[in-house]
């Protein structure tokens, strides 16, 4: 099944309100079988709504159209739908009900009677946590439900009312499946090469996102059956493992220092951390996780020189001899930091993010990456395009994933 | 002039991602004199691009495009809008160049040429701070315009490239000019209500929009003449700053960190940062800037009640009687960081970020913000509403904020 969400609302178009109705909608229908091929975002305008809903009609089997269906005079969607789809507006009595139920004993305005003036033929759906209803309605074969535009309602009304209402008329048909492989350490077209026979296939769509911090596989299959749909996703995901191994360090919405951070709990090891370039980045990252004080044992930025020797006993002779962005003050800072943390990992950072400070032997982007452990240190080189940010973002990716390779192997 | 936004992706439509790139761009066109009438997202299916480009141009002046214009096997939005506009899709000898020459010297692979073949007639939009340029088209009479995905290179061609572009083509009818001064430390209400009548004002037009960081205040005016405009401007920022004075800390892109940055800069004065809850996030923002290491000393992510005893001589007694989380400790912290880093202003942060560790005494969400100077050492109790990530960030900005007051008395 096609689905296409309109998000009605001239804030979403230019009032600094992000639409983010849509994304939860396009989730959730996924696990239902139904696949979004379009999101329209139009302003409180009858004309550009009308025009939406027509356009939606023609291309897709579901619209779902979120907002507009509060009390004030721009909330027009109840109209819109009257009259593209020539029905006239009744005054549902269980709706005004409702809605007087709801208000008694507050605030209460005539104008929110107008709340249950709905299209002929509409469904209810029940607003569990606000005021106006949704509704549905079948209008040739095209399955139309409007919900509410503020996102604590919509996904009530949608887990409560629409969920339901979908499940039963369109259940049962296609089982879709999906899952995001996250990478890091490998460039997007070195992964388009690797994969490109998958990326191709019709079957499951595979594709990829480029992000700063790696590249994102997609699979997403659909299928007649539970069972197919599992299968053939397992057997995806093992194609692409296969071929990218441990260049893979999550699954969906996982974040680097997640993984990083439940490897080191589970381990019971504790690590501290001794940025320079990154300057707190990486530590902010390992405590923006709840619960990472069992293995976040503390951090240090050490921008400057003096720092570097004071807080982590960098020798003075060290930076002088090969710089403070070198491979040498990289491994002195983890050994120095985990040897006064007493800490299992010491991981360390110095490089150079720009804009200035970059030269012919040492340009911007250089980056060098030091681990401390039981083990002995070392300290990797790395040279990461971008502005300021990119590379400190980068760099701090790249640390986070040196910590997991360690605790790999 | 009408526009519509065609944000192309997959993840888009149910990769968890969201676009952000259409509400950036439909706030610059309106400041340029263009209104967004429909915002459109779609997967990166050949079908559904040309079905949505074909739509768009039927019902808008500037169609803009985002996303699909990577080295990649799904990056098809080049091909898509060549097949609609009947163009050959032409290597551009030009933009080859530049793409080798970014490339150069780095892991280069064959792929990326592909982002050189550009529908016959396209004039190029260069890509400051990535490799994929966009481009340009005229189509009778409907203006095209293509644009990367990756939000900060979009934000960037836009800003050097297309808005330039737009304004040659549609420009010199009328003067706009948009200023935001941001805030922090009020709430919208609070804002609101002190400024109501300007709020209220057809022109200019005055709008809030609430971050986590603060409430910024935006400032359209639209006049016939650039004086106009320009004194109408001023005089607007003249009475909300008559009413709001210290609380706005900055104009349009300007964060916290820069303008704090800048004032220990011109005051040639040296910080130091201690932080327990906000993990590192202030030494992150601080040393985000360029050329941060002429103020910023060090910091120390002190997580531990060990850490805070070792790295910033935090007496155990105090910890033990007032706990971790305590103006005493809030004190000590920032003290004891000062004297070992001798530097003008230590700064310190220790809260409880959540979701776990609060009790009725001391609820999720509090925080104590210490500063130390030469003029003795302060610490404030705040509680900071929302989730880890936002208490985090709260209590970094006004950890920020403090400093910033300190400076301008």
């Amino acid at each position: 099944m096609r689905a296409e969400i309109i998000a009605t609302g001239t804030e979403l178009l230019s009032g600094g309100v992000l639409d983010t109705n849509s994304l939860f909608l396009s989730e959730e229908l996924l696990t239902i079988g139904m696949e979004t091929l379009f999101k329209t975002i139009v302003g409180d305008d009858e004309k550009n709504i009308e025009e939406a809903l027509q356009r939606a009609m023609q291309r897709v089997d579901v619209v779902i159209i979120t907002g507009g269906i509060g009390p004030t005079e721009d909330d027009i969607t109840r109209k819109v739908i009257a009259k593209v789809l020539k029905r006239r507006l009744l005054l549902h009595e269980d709706a005004l009900k409702t809605i007087q139920a709801k208000l008694a004993g507050r605030d209460f305005s005539v104008v929110n009677d107008r709340q249950a003036l709905l299209p002929a033929g509409a469904r209810i759906l029940a607003n569990p946590v606000g005021i106006a209803p949704g509704f549905i309605l079948d209008e040739d074969g095209t399955f139309i439900a409007v919900l509410p535009g503020v996102p604590r309602e919509m996904e009530a009304m949608f887990v409560s009312g629409l969920r339901p209402a979908l499940e039963e008329r369109f259940g049962g048909r296609l089982f879709i499946r999906r899952r995001i492989l996250r990478t890091c350490g490998m460039s997007e077209s070195a992964i388009n090469q690797s994969i490109q026979d998958i990326l191709k296939s019709e079957a499951p769509v595979v594709g990829l996102t480029a992000k700063e911090t790696g590249v994102d596989i997609r699979i997403v299959v659909t299928e007649s059956s539970a069972e197919r749909a599992q299968s053939l996703m397992d057997r995806t995901e093992t194609s692409v493992r296969q071929k990218l191994g441990d260049f893979i360090f999550g699954l969906d919405g996982q974040e680097m220092e997640e993984v990083v951070g439940a490897m080191l709990s589970q381990r019971r090891l504790k690590i501290a951390i001794a940025e320079s370039c990154t300057g707190g980045l990486i530590s902010a990252r390992f405590t923006n996780i709840a619960g990472s004080s069992e293995y976040f044992e503390h951090g240090v930025v050490a921008y400057s020189n003096q720092a570097k020797i004071e807080m982590l006993g960098v020798p003075g002779e060290t930076l002088e001899r090969f710089g403070a962005v070198s491979r040498e003050t990289a491994l002195a800072m983890a050994q120095g930091l985990r040897r006064t943390a007493r800490t299992d990992l010491g991981l360390s950072v110095t490089g150079i993010a720009g804009p200035g400070g970059g030269s012919a032997d040492k340009p911007v982007g250089l980056v060098y990456i030091g681990l401390d452990s039981a083990q002995g240190a070392k300290a990797v080189e790395y040279k990461f395009l971008g502005n300021r940010q990119q590379v400190r973002l980068k760099a701090s990716q790249m640390a986070l994933d040196t910590v997991r390779r360690y605790l790999i192997v």
